[in-house]
């Protein structure tokens, strides 16, 4: 079982942790790695860097192909470029907050996500929705740290803590999502201290492609999910197209 | 890890298949058992027999608890005792619909399910509801076979076959659920002969029970699923209460 | 006519308090008795209280149906084993929390619910919304009150009559809905301390049936609702079987 | 118990027909009487009928008001003028299709309505979506009869049953709601050819008026609909104002 | 292009205000006027008034087919009479509830109305779900000026703009609607005041039937939309029928 | 006021096309141009295309802000990248599908959509359902044709024209909303065919953005879609950091 853990943002530092977390949950038949996307930007925190970072995922995504692996996680809790990446793929790929998400949904009424920015709750909003989990998510907070300053500031391991804590009593929630990907080696700290289940999207995602290989489900092949028909690109982008 | 999984009818039959395809997909470290519930019906096929096997699936769980089980699947379709389920254990308890349909879900656009009776397709749209699966849920769909002729019709194979090609066809659906526990090991068939993905909810929700274990989730033990206080029970059911 | 309202927990004190406030409400032509489950908790305060009420309530329906009532209420908030009851009775059966919450949504844009204990309030928005209520239950508030200490608690009655004045005000509702049978003899000494209508579900419930069975209408005998089939039935629920 | 059955429309033969319909559900002690409208439509079969039904059914109102009228019905399964006359009447006022909807939800999974000409289908949705029964309503149905030949067409009776029978085998519903307050009379004769229930708006309402002033509930006199605030009116509709 | 808009309530005062704001945005080959309600309340602030300025509206939507009108406005945030208006005429009508509301959803993820009395609050939460704004309104706010004090009182202009900037605060809104007619001239005021987008519906909804005009887009004349039946009305409001 | 009309895909020809349908709507006093993407795919069918064209449509935008353009339409159906846009421009940046839906919805209870290859219809759903349109979206309809066919397939104008005519037939919708930019110069000739009013999002979204500035509202500049942090971006898209 060949897995892929993909960072669509282009720090080779955060690769690096996220590449740790994912290898800690795998089994012991999974090959997995990590790999840093080679165009776009240094961090995902708006509209616009979610949607510059999806050719670079797609150009990891097609490399994948070509080197035989068979899933894919995207860790960015954006879940940036996923339709598009499952039209490329022929095995799994899952972002990390749906399968977040998803496994907080199995431990009570209801969890809380806790986020980096403010200007990224709403987009956090629109992929519970997405996924059906409207009904489960009953608040999303920001923490106003910026993703790379998950790494750098002395404070952000404190100040994010807190932010789970205080999140779990406003909302009453049975479960803690972290909503970045950079949060990810925070997750066991976080949950000894607040007594509340925490869950980082890059494990739960691991876990999930890996269940997915296991179950030898694949996509169909047809309909709105086939691989996308080929035609000619323009400008930057010609190598993406045929 | 301990998972057991709890067929809560009393057909011991149906728990040897629901074992085997569970342990087909379980991981090297997981010791994984599967029980029969010791009072209830023989099958599930209405509200009625759904309400009465609860209590068999309880005894079981609070035996598990004691025996050190660290997690559980429910291995009916209509996930009965769920949230009862939840109070009484310290770890996760899954659902095979809940499991099921999210599995599905990573699929594609939509899924179809493909169930026994005509009288249980309400319900499975009801489940579908909770666990935020609406948007995805395109159908469900019953071939009109009783849940023990499963194994004993010699033409069901083909019918439940057959309802599932049709069932993706109308639907236009991504994937096929199966709606019932009895199916489990018509997974691959199914899926060989319609060149469609076909999910089994019993191999799903192991997996899913054995990632959570994994990533070392518990309930919180507060609120709404925190253990049920103690009380008097009377009748049949006193050895329930305290 | 003949009405039955159940109690489905096993302390005869609150079927008493239960039957003085349906018999206050029936008509002249009413024939109705209340009755307490033979078996299952002393009180419903929990998933697993309210799972393992069901086998008894369901053998008082079919007790009632040897006996030739016409119709049943189940007095207990979380209109338990009601799906099943309708699947063994012929004519119609009643839960006090639908009752209650569609008799409040004439009075005006939506109403509060105030109910015993906090881990009760997430299966009360589950009925709202398995009722198409959300958009009317604009709150459920608990007053952390065990059900049998509505009876012997002195302060219980300030207290739920405070919970119901501030559920009022917070929510600014039109009316209140009263969480738990056991509150029901409470309802006009709240409604006159607080001066919004306060609707009791078993009082709501008792006419909801009188209603029907004056309009004679009688399920239909086919579908999800036709009598479960026979089947074998093990352990100690033996007995429900065939 | 003062009940009042209001016909919106302006035809007398069909105020006769509702309170017959009425008068036969009602409980000994209710002294009910149907009034026709002084002011609107023959009959409403569009927007433009219903939005000028309102003036001359308010009026009803009022006069109700005035004369000691603790309940009203409003007959006509638009629930025309339903907000505005709450604001008026101190006592409960229950629209025909509240009521029926309701009364249906209770008798399985799900109800069909038929009703009078297609271009009221779309305002039933509306009204099943205002009422939260849209997970109720399986479908609406036109028999593409006017109103008033209900009355005249000697084939109206056969074509509103076939066309009852054909909705509840399309939409696999439990009931039938009856789209019209013209229909009342044809509710038993269509029950006993389909074998399926069917529900009358006006005699669910009239109950449903009836259990309210039994519960002894009315509006909290404040907020929404609180009386109007007293002001000029001008034109033709000088006498609705102060 | 010949557009009209109606003023629903009688004062004429207001719809000197209203004509300003709506020329102030009409394009130059755009003919337009407005007109004042000639029966019917003062000003609408309950359901009540809503309901009886209907007719007064159709009166002068029929007034402007006669005169060769090609597109109305609704100019009370009510949107009374909608459906029945675009029943008789020919080219489009819009409320200005609902040009508003739209608008709005374009500057961002979500608006507050600022409403007049809080008696209408509920009524405008009933717009945003009928017209699908639903998700994209956070928020409805009063702020307890009537209708005709906006013009009168001398604090209205500063009360308004305070609770526009409080609702912008508290929602986390991209965008303030305005909830009433009466309000259109404070617009350009309120929106230099607090730095965000403040949209005046009477403005908004002239653009839209502009637009609408200009696509040459009219009504398909057949369905629910028609020229209502012609027949017989009675009493006051005969002058309605045929 | 300076619009500009982007086509998110790299051919020519298709831009002309649609900006004669732009500036066939456009007032007097706009300056209306319309730009071709100078990078991305030559038309856009899957959500692969539509992921690749965004960079390519963001480069437009940025450019546009940098010679003054005020407001901004996207000529492509599926709104690639929209709410990144927003974040870049000052002024209303606005997709043609939401134009589209928004201007059907006037027209009645709902209309259907008329788009190009069946596997862009589950996007189209999902658009509908982030607009709020789920509720006017009756139904969405492919007719097969490649995007680039409909300008050199002799029979895309039949085929098309058939569609919507089957599709409103099907759905009983009052309105036909085209479902790709490449149809704009289609819509006169098909509303002539089959009698129903039908929108091309191209004029709709261009009389939208030209109300917007007329309006004078402008992004408040602050939250969600504020200008994106500057940062660094690597590779083939360093261009697009700072």
């Amino acid at each position: 079982m060949r897995i892929r853990v993909v960072n669509p943002n282009t720090t080779r530092a955060m690769t690096e942790t996220i590449e740790q977390c994912a290898k800690a949950v795998a089994g012991h038949g999974t090959l997995l790695d990590a790999v840093t996307s080679e165009m776009g930007p240094a961090s995902i925190e708006s509209h616009y860097d979610e949607a510059l970072s999806v050719p670079g995922l797609l150009a990891a995504i097609r490399r994948g192909e070509q080197e035989g692996v068979e899933g894919y996680v995207i860790a960015c809790f954006g879940d940036p470029g996923l339709d598009a990446a499952r039209e490329l793929a022929c095995g799994p790929v899952i972002g990390i907050a749906e399968a977040a998400m998803q496994t907080a949904s199995h431990l009570g009424r209801g969890f809380s996500v806790v986020t980096t920015l403010n200007r990224t709750v709403g987009s956090t909003e629109d992929l519970a929705q997405r996924y059906g989990m409207e009904r489960f998510c009953r608040g999303v907070h920001a923490c106003e740290i910026p993703v790379l300053a998950l790494d750098t500031d002395p404070d952000a391991r404190k100040i994010v803590t807190e932010a789970c804590r205080a999140a779990a009593e406003t909302d009453r929630s049975d479960a803690i999502v972290l909503g970045c990907a950079g949060m990810a080696d925070l997750c066991s700290h976080i949950r000894d201290e607040i007594g509340v289940p925490v869950i980082d999207g890059v494990a739960a995602a691991t876990l999930t492609v890996q269940s997915m290989l296991t179950l030898g489900v694949r996509k169909s092949g047809r309909g709105e999910f086939a691989m996308p028909p080929a035609k000619p690109y323009a400008g930057l982008l010609r190598p993406f197209g045929v």
